[in-house]
């Protein structure tokens, strides 16, 4: 198979010094942009199976204070996507051959224009594939613009696929640089939705140059259970980004930055109940979003009166997430926030209580040649 | 003895609705006031000493991005505050003795305006003693205005005295509110320093209005050890605070949030490098702060180049702080910091290489009847 060239520089990766070498040497040349830690490897890879079927699951972002660098994936709910090997596709280049699901129809096919395919292509540069044509399947099982990290989930489970087929040459990191090129298509380059899709439980965003991404290892001893309650309305992510305040008032920015810590703290010393008062204390981008999700200040009271330990807005909306650590429990917070959505603000909304993931996106089938 | 009276009521704390009761409730109106993890005792305690010693710690405040919510101890460098009962002393009074140290003349014996002696009335009017004269003498070791939290270590230092000499009846949030009242004087309502001198270790103030204080616990088997380079040179805490900017832009928040995080995170883990990386990214204060220090740019970058994990500065200066794992690495950093200090500031300084205090404030001499 051909050998690898130099035709893919992820624009925020930083070349670690040590690393960085003059442009006469050949052997590193092609290799520069990925990280230390791939392995090496000059020669296109061969496809290991015929087709591979990965799902990613869905995540919450932001957290309330953890706003921009902080999420968590969520244990079964998400995208599927199937990548087979197609000799009808153009060698190096992907096809979207279906898309299934409620919201389908929304979706385009063209893989330059969809999250799966943009992150397909992206693992496929990083690859070197140049010789293998690709058909690829999504099951879209998120609905779209939900604030539950829909659009990281396809591309995830993509990048995961595509990655699979050809024996998991890439590595985590290069994984969430290949999915945030589709983030950064269709939201803004932000990583908490994508690394914890792809890492699986919490995941804090420490800096993009260089990607710096840091698991929170939530306690395996201790149950966590996220109530999501989806109301049937749109809060596009780029209505909800303008309401975002551009300056901070100095106290502000010491308390959200307080409960963020506290939040980290909670997270790794299992403490559910610093974690939901956490969740709940964001004095900054909640209180500005809130408003224009009708309902949800009576949606966050009543998950709250009804026992759960915090409740803030997913991602930018319109889901609600409160966190408890009782399945039963957590449905009857739901039945109640639910009520709330419809009492206050004449909203229909339905509830799904689902544990944290630990896992994050993974190969779920394969066909060997 | 006599009956204690509801005399004290620190302004800080809020009465859980739980514990709320009308006042027509005698039993609970002389302990309002008081956490519920407090002994309730209605007698005022008899003294178990005639007189204790108490050391409390050198602190390191604000963190880099941990600004006005995180701190932690540090051991060999401190305050100790000696406490006797007193027959010459009026009842429910307390009389500076004595006050050693390099700095003793500029500090002044009237209890009601030093740091010690107004720590110690309010854990009097906690306890309620009123039939108990107290002396106090006080040997200052740590420098004023050094950024290493010199005014909480006295306060520190003489609440647990004045508590230990009473048999321990309060926990530690009353020692911090007590001590909390004497910062409330002198440098603002922040307990960044108090807590860890009283606490130990690491210590995320998560509120004040319930306190609620988050202690961050290092592994008990890793080192660390931090070099604290002082230069001659004056910071007021009141000019280093009009230095702030009052309102923080969104992606600065953002950033500074995050890294507050990672540091926690790096706490809890004990990853040293991530501590050391999260102590040198604040983009909000240390920024202002630092062009106010002569030399302190130079100071940090000789301390990185030393291979310190991390430089900032400790409070608000004017204190050099950067943390390595090696005692010895430790002094040669502090050489090089200490070099840059002259060179660059053209200011002398001294340099300390000192543990975590994992203990905080503690008794560590008393004297029976």
């Amino acid at each position: 198979m051909a050998i690898c060239c130099c035709y893919y520089t992820p624009a925020n990766f930083r070349i670690p010094q040590s690393t960085q070498v003059s442009s006469a040497d050949p052997r590193l040349r092609c290799n520069l942009s990925l990280p230390s830690r791939t392995p090496i490897s000059l020669a296109e890879p061969d496809p290991i199976c015929t087709s591979v079927k990965a799902f990613a699951p869905a995540t919450v972002a932001n957290l309330g204070p953890g706003f921009d660098f902080l999420g968590c994936a969520v244990d079964g709910l998400g995208d599927t996507v199937s990548i087979s090997v197609d000799s009808k596709v153009h060698p190096g280049e992907i096809s979207i051959s279906n898309i299934s699901g409620d919201n389908a129809k929304k979706l385009r096919k063209d893989p330059l224009w969809n999250c799966a395919g943009i992150a397909a292509i992206e693992v496929m540069k990083m690859l070197g594939i140049r010789s293998v044509g690709l058909s690829l399947s999504l099951e879209k099982g998120l609905p779209l613009g939900s604030g539950l990290g829909s659009s990281a989930a396809s591309a995830a489970a993509a990048a995961v696929a595509v990655n699979g087929i050809f024996g998991n040459k890439l590595g985590v990191e290069e994984l969430v640089l290949a999915s945030l090129k589709s983030e950064e298509k269709v939201s803004g380059y932000h990583a908490d939705n994508v690394a914890p899709a792809i890492m699986g439980g919490f995941v804090l965003i420490r800096s993009y140059e260089p990607l710096d991404l840091i698991p929170l290892k939530f306690p395996s001893e201790k149950d966590l259970f996220f109530v999501l309650v989806c109301p049937d309305f749109e809060a596009p992510t780029k209505k909800m980004r303008a309401a975002l305040p551009t300056e901070i008032a100095m106290p502000h920015h010491v308390w959200n930055c307080s409960q963020a810590g506290a939040l980290v703290a909670s997270v790794l010393q299992g403490d559910l109940v610093g974690l939901g008062k956490a969740l709940s204390s964001d004095k900054i981008v909640e209180p500005k979003r809130a408003p224009l999700i009708p309902g949800m200040e009576a949606v966050k009271k009543a998950a709250l009166e009804a026992g759960a330990f915090g409740c803030t807005i997913s991602g930018a909306g319109p889901t609600a997430v409160a966190v408890t650590d009782n399945e039963e429990r957590g449905k009857e917070i739901g039945k109640h926030m639910v009520e709330a959505f419809f009492r206050e603000g004449n909203l229909k909304a339905c509830a799904n209580v689902k544990q944290l993931d630990r896992v994050g996106a993974r190969l779920i089938n394969s066909t060997k040649h």
